[in-house]
């Protein structure tokens, strides 16, 4: 059960920390190699202090850790709870893709019923069947 | 650009939604099937306002939806925004999965210079070479 809540509180943490463009903008930075916070200021139009409070959350929650160099301490993105929250969406694969499937079968009905080759067809059959 | 923005709004409002036990406990209980609000409230220990309030989180974020039933109006999950939410993870399997392989390595290498197998070769090897 501790397990259990320690699971939840850092899926809490994760999605939180995601549910903002800054830092989304700050990771994806990362993917790339880690930087300095100077270097994740500079592509955002905000100031250092702000990026360094996306920083604290998006360290809180595992995403990012600080690297060796004790001058620059950059910033390193962390796969981990990204791989927690991506499994915990992946329980509705089966939802989203029946959702889809079925605005798929939507679509086609109405292309079925509506495009000219149909309406040619129905005009067709009208002139045979009077 | 404008879509641009509406997507990255669509992906916090879910990312914040996402970020509560409780509603992804809705969100999981409406993966079986619609349900109305007080059976919804009933496996929570909260009140049925509380429930109310994380049903209008989820209803923004497009992750439910009010079924026909004008009398039970019943909630449905929605699967679009949770596959858009997987598909903004799933641009970063490659950064997990890099973690995880040197997560793999790591451990193989502690395990091979400390089991008793390593150290009884090492052992030999003193022996035989002294």
């Amino acid at each position: 059960m501790a397990m259990k809540h320690a699971a939840a509180d850092r899926l809490d943490a994760t999605f939180l920390a995601l549910a903002d463009p800054t830092r989304r903008g700050i990771l994806a930075r990362l993917a790339l190699g880690e930087a300095s916070v100077t270097e994740l200021a500079e592509p955002f139009a905000i100031s250092q202090p702000a990026v360094s409070k996306h920083l604290k959350i998006l360290e809180r929650a595992g995403l990012i850790s600080v690297g060796q160099d004790a001058q620059r301490r950059p910033r390193r993105i962390e796969g981990k709870p990204l791989a927690e929250a991506s499994a915990w969406l992946e329980q509705y694969r089966e939802i989203w893709e029946a959702n889809f499937a079925r605005l798929d079968r939507l679509l086609e009905e109405l292309q079925r019923t509506s495009s000219p080759s149909a309406r040619a067809r129905k005009r067709r059959k009208r002139r045979n069947n009077p």
